[in-house]
């Protein structure tokens, strides 16, 4: 915030607000500045705010931003407000402008990236507690899957049951649906559960996690049939290198698209470059997807007690596909796997 | 799009995406023009898009929408770009208007609001269809529902019987999380249930709802139990009287205002009105609120086949609150309810 000389900044984006002050509402905003922490929220939330964010002065909220916020920060005496540009519509950015430019109350609107999000990828002991609890129940939920995960049972079936022993077992909800996609069902990368009925000879991709005190875990491994086919077996094998390379090629110090490029290496010189279409990995954390982002593209730098995840793929379209993924840490340079489920 | 003097239209929000060309992917962008219906995606979802949006051409959109838009536009020719203002972030807006006026591919971008949701908010025969079921899950859900909400159950325990109930009958999914909320609970409007144990004396209010193929249901009942004292039973019978009123009052052509006083005027004369903090209701479809919104500051007015909740509340804060809420369609200029739940 000194760096970029705002009096405060001003924080919507969900995960960003629960990581700061624990509400966890759908709708929340926090302002907070040197000498201020203050959350406001609207009429359905304030019980909530108060007893979720105790520490935090809680205001709330009534009708649209522009109408309170302006007068307040005026009140406060901020004349350079940030605010989270990737998470606010350009609709809510002209209008608040407006009401800061035309109203009485003057101030300029700075445009922030990733601020908390920055914070967010690097771990604390607490955060990396619940990780691994999520983790927990995301593994023996795996060793019932392979129970239920038998021909003659739907994806969608399947799917279901995993879910309910996940939530029984005490995870809050599911982070994302749980995939189960059998046979060609499984080249589609970011397949749903469908009615179709497993078969003996198929492949089946299964793709789940837990949430604990709202930290995430995402787990994907591939089930091959007793009897494969040489390309599947093939496939199966370069995932597995690919991401056996990066699990012990990455450190700390390394850029996010150098370690995607490990991985991706493996892949392309086995001849299925084009089938690997998605990144290498993501962040976990109270969102299944944040910061870093293993990709060709990304820019971030992986260092120590970044939790993320490590999950080639092969998609052949028409035939099936192969995704092998694991989360782990990065702890005194090296990776550690924190999931520990077969393969 | 005459009238903004559009030659085209980007669209990204989700549910938009999705009720113009049946695409369900969580990234899709819609370009829609005189001539031309295309849908991009990642590579992720090119499978999906295939299956769920055949009359349309489909483009694989590689990285960023900056990458690969201008061009595309300028190959087809547009100069005028209309987008979606409440659903793309400033970031994204700011980095798309850039990549159009520094690149070699020029065109405007052009803010719009609302357009895809003004047609959502009037239903069709089909969607009617969809909505009729997702209903009729919900008030199955209802019955069992009174017999599993009993003193000694928690309010999780609760919600997730129910909503096994939900998924297991064909639900897709639950649209919102369920809220089972007892005693002083039920006085935080968004509650969500927690490990206590419902008790003999206590309100439970319970606010739920279905899905079918992308619809939603939403429907709030308050359990009174036998013995209650003056204080809930005046409450509850405020709340079912303001319902009551807008039920009988509103027609078609009213303003979504005027329908929201409707109700409000009976709790405020009541000398409740400061504990009825939220609007009086909002369009249901393939989203759980969408358009129109039930409140003192809108500015829709409503018209034959919008579906919309009716839901007044009174909250008071350390005691208990009461929310009544059904789903209602605007027939023939009359309301008729679609939730027809014992109250």
């Amino acid at each position: 915030m000194a760096k970029q000389q705002l009096e405060a900044l001003l924080i919507s984006q969900a995960e960003n607000v629960r990581y700061l002050c624990g509400f966890t509402g759908s709708s929340g905003w926090l302002l907070v500045s040197e000498n201020n922490a203050m959350l406001a929220t609207d009429f359905r939330y304030i019980e909530r705010a108060k007893l979720e964010a105790p520490g935090f002065e809680i205001v709330e909220a009534k009708r649209e931003l522009k109408e309170w916020l302006p007068r307040l920060v005026a009140e406060l005496g901020w004349h350079r407000l940030g605010f989270e540009a990737k998470s606010v519509s350009y609709d809510s950015y002209v209008k608040l402008d407006e009401s800061f430019k035309k109203g009485e109350f003057k101030a300029d609107l700075v445009p922030t990236r990733d601020m908390v999000e920055q914070l967010r990828c690097i771990k604390e002991t607490k955060e990396l507690d619940c990780i691994s609890r999520a983790i927990e129940l995301t593994l023996a939920a795996f060793e019932h899957a392979k129970k239920v995960i038998r021909p003659g049972i739907s994806e969608r079936e399947a799917a279901w049951e995993i879910e309910k022993f996940l939530r029984e077992k005490g995870s809050e909800g599911v982070p994302f649906d749980i995939i189960v996609a059998a046979g060609s069902n499984s080249a589609l990368p970011h397949a749903r559960p469908t009615e179709k009925i497993i078969a003996e000879d198929e492949p089946v991709l299964l793709d789940m996690g837990a949430r604990v005190e709202g930290y995430c875990s995402d787990f994907t491994r591939t089930l091959l049939p007793e009897k494969t086919d040489k390309t599947l077996m093939e496939i199966y094998a370069t995932v597995f290198k690919a991401q056996a390379i990066a699990i012990n090629g990455i450190t700390a110090g390394m850029s996010a698209s150098e370690a995607d490029n490990l991985a991706r290496t493996v892949i392309r010189e086995a001849g299925y470059g084009d089938a690997f279409g998605h990144s290498l990995g993501h962040g976990v954390g109270l969102a299944t997807h944040e910061l870093p982002t293993l990709s060709p593209a990304s820019s971030d730098v992986l260092v120590d007690n970044m939790v993320f995840t490590i999950e080639p793929g092969i998609y052949l379209p028409g035939y099936g596909g192969i995704r092998i993924e694991d989360m782990v840490i990065l702890e005194k340079g090296k990776i550690k796997v924190l999931t520990q489920g077969a393969k």
